[in-house]
């Protein structure tokens, strides 16, 4: 399926030639033209980056567009289940997937810190063109900076998005009813809490991973099997309840779920308790939440069911109209309480 | 012309409340989504942004699209003509305006440092809004990310730009043909001797001024005045000379310019021999060069005039096929010499 195995390659920038980043990678020079010819023209081969001009000509066909962009600055670069470069592919390709467009261009922005390992920049860039390839869109434009020592932290990267949209739903907020059902596309708190691992050293029996993955393909068969969305959401930093609280104020709606449908793996549930992270503001990268009509609900499980990345979609709730703006969660006890945005700060550069 | 003065705006979130960005204003919780309304959407009003959706739905109208992606990342974040804000909306506007599209919707990505005054913030995010209104851009979806203090500097920007091509003309290298002339939109090398000068505490006689602003206007008038533009390319990092010395190579001609007809202000001159900068290689943020029939370059020039950001457009050269692929100066002293791209790092972090 990929052209590209970042554990057989090695990059093409000899070590012995510039083992690190210099300031001057970033100066519109020589090197700068040698890092985008070796580093970026080689991993994302494509006709259109090949054009080389200051913007890139498209053809993206008939219908209204979706733009869309992201900075990634997660720490560490590399976690289990993905990297800084396969993240900034998938986080912005489930942002167009989410109202409903089949992304087709990312850009890739890099900001380089002086002195980062050209080896590691090399993985990284692999791992997007791998990333990119998968979920089936093409890096047509880009641009390198570097900032120097101690300005940066070793990578951060930009992707923005333009995909096209084929259909006549409106995918809103604004579309949420009353009677909708919630479908969440699997277990929560993978992504932040497989970061958290690794950044605070913590030993678990079993290694978490992330829960990083592109959403698209799901989506465009949903669209494809005449299934009626009215609003979707990723549930990335904040988490599920964050997102949930911004659509029920967005929609002017009331939010129920049920805490007991939650799927939580019980690795992530424990390591939350012991940071002491409640895992419904975690973040996620490979999960969203779809408001459809209720009798849609078991063919949207039903379809989703068949991808990998969505194996444990479950429907948490439904959407009524009591308590406008509000989100409640029935818990597993029987009491029910309301659900708050994030109110401080969580979990810092987990995307 | 403008909504905003940004002289006369105070700061949306009170200083008192929140002097400085903390990381949990990147964190997807409630002072995320404060910064988000009081500081973006109160400056770049929009429809299109209100949707307030993982992504923005655009209807570009019939025509290719260019797309187009540029970090900004210079230091200081104000310098006398500028700030870091309206030079990432000109360079990108700008670099679309290079494949001869109309610019119309940009995307903002912003890396903060835990710390960065807010008012700092708002300042620049005013003066984004502002430049965007007279390049006649809507910046229709962002994101915000904090990193830690000491692991960024203050803000890095990213825009990326999507525009329209409403014309047959093919503008890229490749369209370059024996006998063009080539325009230079004005003086150069003041925007990367303005920065400079501020950040190495340089005094002279006149403050130097950022070239910094929009050609698109002025393109836009090109196209429109039947003018058959074969290439165009904006002079930022590299300056001049690298710009040239690339389109010399990907076109496969023989680039010849005149010293003279180089347009270098006095002061500007000045500057560059205290720094030891040649300023054939220094960046500027509002100049290009345009490739066009010999016969058209009286008329090409006439039309550029009419514009305060090319009041001293120049013809500074022709293209040959003697030697192919290589850029050659007749220096003012008649002797004639190659031009190479610049080898190692001259300014870093002006753009």
């Amino acid at each position: 399926m990929n052209d590209f195995d970042v554990t057989n390659l090695t990059c093409p920038i000899p070590i012995s030639d510039y083992p690190n980043v210099l300031l001057a990678h970033g100066s519109g020079g020589i090197l700068m033209n040698q890092l985008i010819e070796k580093i970026f023209l080689a991993a994302f081969k494509n006709p259109i980056l090949e054009q080389k001009h200051d913007a890139s000509v498209l053809e993206p066909g008939k219908g209204k567009l979706a733009m869309t962009t992201d900075s990634y600055v997660i720490h560490p670069l590399f976690f289990p289940g993905g990297d800084i470069g396969s993240l900034a592919v998938h986080g912005t390709v489930n942002d167009l997937a989410m109202c409903g467009a089949k992304p087709l261009y990312l850009s890739a922005g890099f900001i380089l810190e002086e002195g980062l390992p050209m080896d590691t920049l090399w993985k990284v860039v692999v791992s997007m063109a791998q990333a990119a390839k998968n979920a089936g869109v093409q890096i047509v434009t880009g641009d390198t900076k570097v900032v120097n020592k101690g300005k940066g932290d070793g990578i951060f990267i930009n992707t923005a998005g333009i995909g096209v949209i084929e259909h006549d739903l409106s995918i809103a907020p604004a579309s949420i009813r009353e009677g909708d059902a919630i479908i969440l596309s699997g277990d929560i708190a993978r992504h932040g809490m497989a970061v958290m691992a690794v950044r605070e050293g913590l030993e678990f029996e079993s290694m978490i991973t992330s829960d990083s993955a592109p959403v698209n393909a799901i989506v465009e068969k949903l669209i494809a099997s005449d299934i009626d969305i009215h609003c979707m959401r990723d549930l990335t930093r904040g988490g599920v309840a964050s997102a949930l609280v911004e659509l029920a104020k967005s929609a002017n709606v009331h939010i129920n779920i049920e805490e007991e449908k939650i799927p939580v793996h019980e690795d992530v549930r424990g390591a939350c308790e012991i940071l002491g992270l409640d895992p419904m503001y975690v973040a996620n990268e490979g999960r969203f939440v779809c408001f459809v009509p209720e009798g849609q609900a078991d063919k949207v499980i039903q379809i989703m069911r068949e991808y990998s990345d969505a194996e444990e979609v479950v429907c948490i709730g439904k959407v009524s109209l009591d308590k406008k703006g509000q989100v409640t969660l029935k818990t597993s006890i029987g009491t029910t309480r309301y659900v708050d945005m994030l109110s401080g700060e969580q979990l810092p550069r987990i995307c």
